[in-house]
């Protein structure tokens, strides 16, 4: 059999700064010194390619900040990168917005709206990790693993904004996202600021695993848990 | 660097008989003769994973019948074929229910719920396509892939039954595609059966492009078609 090399990318994505950044590190060798490229390496011997975008995470960034990380795509273009040819499990990460995890020297969170020179298709995963971000937003519970562990609607909304690229109302986040069930008034407030107002309850997400929150019952097993 | 075997593999799925049945091909040589596989086969030197799933299903199927493809996942585990390490991209495809496509002597179809003896780690893959089907039904417009061009509701309901598992109502199932606007009625309608009854009318899907159909118009940006 034809033998190819095989690498794992983590496309990280969190809310920063209210925006939708990425985890990058700039390239110090050929080919392409200098560019920035998503996190990875080649795929271990006794590793299938789960085991191995943590491990290579982890010389970038405490696992522990991720959320959330799923299989994004394979990249598999014969010229994707210069020399033997080299096919890409890629992968997307997210971090809650209100960790800051420790990154190398090396490394640093670029606003996916205004990324550097990046290093071979880094950008088409980039991008593709963003759309798949924007989609599961608005079919699953997938804003738990932006969110910090409790937050305000005006909070989370901004949050959401951020990761959506476009302004949402907190008044229709809330609704849409108390009738699907996966708000939960954690009982405690926060003051209001120093301009006053009332103070402002304090949500959780209800479930931190990933699942499908479509309100489309008919499709779901007669007796299943919502 | 490290070099491996690279496979595509396809899990290609259709309701026949009102079952969720998928497409395999009886091993004749070791490893494994006797056992059933999905179709697929190496990736060649100058085509990506995309355009060697279709060519390698084409020796088996005719991918004219294909309504719909879409990459499922890598499967990596080490030890996931005897003998040199070999990494699977796999595939889901679908056939709309009125094709009857020419398959080989050594090609079936085979209800998932009643699997042969298959090989490798064929059957996880199946089972995982299975369930990326029914979690599609419930957000997208898929039921495209697997429907004729035209059908009654009723037809319709039956479909969905199969590849859900479940009985779905049909005036449910109507009435929650009609609310998001993925059925046409196309004008015309079929007689009844021998036993009489009114008229049945027909339908069809308003597009054949996967789109998510959820009605989560908050995440939509302001300015979005539907």
């Amino acid at each position: 059999m034809n033998r190819l090399g095989h690498e794992v990318l983590a496309a990280v994505l969190q809310v920063r700064s209210r925006s939708l950044q990425v985890l990058l590190w700039q390239r110090a060798r050929e080919p392409q010194a200098g560019h920035w490229a998503l996190p990875g390496g080649q795929l271990g011997a006794d590793e299938d390619v789960e085991t191995s975008v943590r491990r290579q995470l982890a010389e970038k960034v405490d696992v522990r900040h991720l959320s959330h990380v799923e299989q994004l795509a394979v990249f598999s273009g014969p010229d994707r990168v210069p020399g033997p040819r080299v096919i890409a499990t890629a992968f997307v990460g997210l971090v809650p917005s209100d960790n800051d995890p420790v990154v190398p020297a090396d490394t640093r969170w670029f606003s996916i709206d205004a990324l550097p020179e990046t290093a071979f298709d880094h950008e088409a995963i980039i991008l593709r990790a963003r759309d798949r971000l924007r989609n599961k937003l608005s079919y699953t519970n997938l804003g738990f693993a932006l969110a910090p562990p409790a937050f305000t609607v005006s909070a989370l909304r901004e949050i959401y904004s951020a990761a959506l690229g476009h302004r949402v109302s907190a008044t229709n986040l809330q609704r849409v996202l108390s009738r699907r069930g996966q708000l939960t008034p954690t009982g405690q407030t926060v003051s209001p600021g120093p301009t006053g107002g009332r103070p402002a309850a304090l949500f959780r997400f209800t479930c931190r695993d990933i699942r499908i929150t479509d309100p489309f019952a008919v499709l779901r097993p007669p007796n299943a848990r919502r």
